[in-house]
């Protein structure tokens, strides 16, 4: 069976303001040594299993340039434009029926396209297990991650009992971002998983599980399906991707279905969450500093440094955060990373659009 | 007698980047609430003592226009440019040597011109009682300034008995800045005022003793009177003046001089010796931040933000120096103040003279 892939690429994260903007979220910047956009990262990693022509963006509309700039490769076509923000769901539902409406059936891979791997080879191998368990039954696969600390940050999975023949796990329950007593609890227990937001199922067996549990969306989709490639199909998106629920894929089916695996992964996940993520995914130098620029420091220790043509000089800090760009220069420090979204709120407040 | 003002402005400072640079030194910087600049300040002080037209400005030649721009009503001839930095006496003898020329006496105020002072009738008051000092002998006077802390950053002098019929001191001693140790004894002592570097004098009576003390310089001094006026004015000056040996007024004279006074004074004098300063200059908000610009402050507490039309914003810090330029920012901790001089010596190292 073919094997396809949806990478999801509408979010809006504001996390890494002020480099991330309304108009160019972090699925688009560089935030690696090695120059290349998360996006671009995402698809060369899944190139050594899916054809180029057989991957799917799922972006905003507003972000379809960028898209075409940063992946000229990708045909035109596959680039499928949410009129609106809608979560995962109807974005995965989208993806499903336009692979459906190509080649009847595939394997599908689901995938973030703001996520970093380290170990691209051991991800691979993980995706090939899961297409192993999707294709054996009308399975859906989530890939989860084993945690090597309590992280606060990450919704959890329950396994179950293992499957005969594979790596597998029946998913007993997926649980919210818990509290830092109950992290610690769940990696004592060695029976829970991050959810790392990445699936890999067939189309027939997503699209069954939308008309069992998320069937008002299901009516939706097939109302989308059959205008694609008619001259009405663009109003028809708008109107009726417009009127679905916005929900999650995880509370609108995952939580529900039966016939739920998860497969265990250590191939170097990071979410990249926040700029904190920087400091684990660059190159530290000696004094513990990820430094990009035209930046000079002295006594300065543990700080992430995003800089830009100006001259950045620090003198006796540590564990700051410093991110300056054209417009906007932020300085906050590594245990505040989670109040930046306060500037945004404020900006917001103070109609300062032209910073959002 | 004639009062007249010799204002001392060719000072270099380093300690205000990225604000002051070689080419715009603190005391053409505007460091107050009320937009003025150091030296105009300076000059806004001394006018209800001394005319206009007998204010003389010691500078730099490179200052030039920048004196020209802040003060247009300053007489051009009472801008002595310096063809090189020699320190402050000979900075104070070719001020002398001109007012000679106009007045042939006169009593001379010398004043820095990068303090600053919050009480200026008091200020004016101490000038006044130095002036009755000054012109009962041939006496040298310096302000000195009742301290209220160990500061270990100011030199100080040590008084001797009270003068009969006025408020001034005989000087005992000049002494280099102290560690914090000695700052507290001489606290503890109430015998030893911090050394302001304000004097008062006449004419005839520091000439007087440069010739006594520094007899060179004097020599040099003779030549460039002779040549004021005429063609070879600038030539001479030139000449003249670099041959001079570098030398603080303190050391070549002050502490080698007899009828030396010192009146104590209380009129809330800063020498604004770093950023430190203009925390305690200027307005502070409720959460103990001096901020100035385009700035949005979450969780930011005892922080100088002195920004400009680019926005800042900061998150969860304290006690941080925030200084943000066309070309260049410093993100430095408070108490490392100090070291800002070595990110301009690293400047120095990398010739990025653009920055310096």
């Amino acid at each position: 069976m073919r094997n396809t892939a949806l990478i999801m690429a509408g979010g809006r994260g504001e996390r890494f303001w002020p480099k991330s903007r309304r108009e160019l979220p972090k699925q688009f910047l560089s935030l690696t040594d090695d120059g290349k956009t998360m996006i671009q990262l995402t698809v060369e990693r899944i190139l050594p299993l899916v054809e180029m022509d057989d991957i799917y963006i799922v972006t905003n509309k507003d972000y379809k340039h960028l898209v075409r700039e940063q992946l000229p490769e990708i045909p035109e076509e596959n680039i499928l434009c949410e009129p609106v923000g809608r979560n995962t769901a109807p974005c995965i539902g989208l993806g499903a029926i336009h692979i459906m409406k190509k080649y009847n059936d595939a394997v599908m891979y689901v995938l973030p396209s703001d996520h970093l791997i380290k170990f691209n080879n051991m991800f691979l191998a993980s995706l090939k297990d899961a297409r192993e368990v999707a294709i054996q039954g009308d399975n859906l696969v989530t890939l989860g991650i084993t945690p090597d600390h309590p992280e606060t940050g990450y919704g959890y999975i329950k396994i179950g009992k293992s499957a005969a023949e594979n790596r597998a796990y029946l998913v007993e329950r997926f649980v919210e971002k818990p509290s830092l007593e109950v992290a610690k609890e769940y990696l004592a227990t060695e029976e829970y998983l991050w959810n790392s937001g990445m699936f890999v199922w067939k189309v027939s067996t997503i699209l069954m599980n939308i008309q069992k549990h998320m069937p008002n969306m299901y009516q939706n989709l097939m109302r989308i399906q059959a205008a694609i490639g008619t001259e009405e199909e663009e109003a028809v998106l708008n109107r009726e991707f417009s009127s679905m629920e916005s929900q999650s894929i995880d509370y609108g089916i995952m939580e529900k279905a039966g016939n739920i695996y998860i497969l265990p992964g250590t191939f170097g996940w990071d979410d990249v969450g926040s700029w904190l993520a920087v400091g684990r995914i660059k190159k530290t130098n000696e004094s513990g500093n990820v430094v990009n620029g035209n930046i000079i420091t002295i006594g300065t220790h543990n700080c992430i440094i995003q800089g830009d043509k100006k001259l950045i000089a620090t003198v006796g800090i540590e564990d700051l955060i410093i991110v300056d760009t054209d417009d906007a220069t932020l300085i906050c420090a590594k245990d505040s990373a989670g109040d930046i979204k306060k500037v945004l709120e404020n900006l917001k407040i103070c109609n300062r659009d032209e910073y959002i």
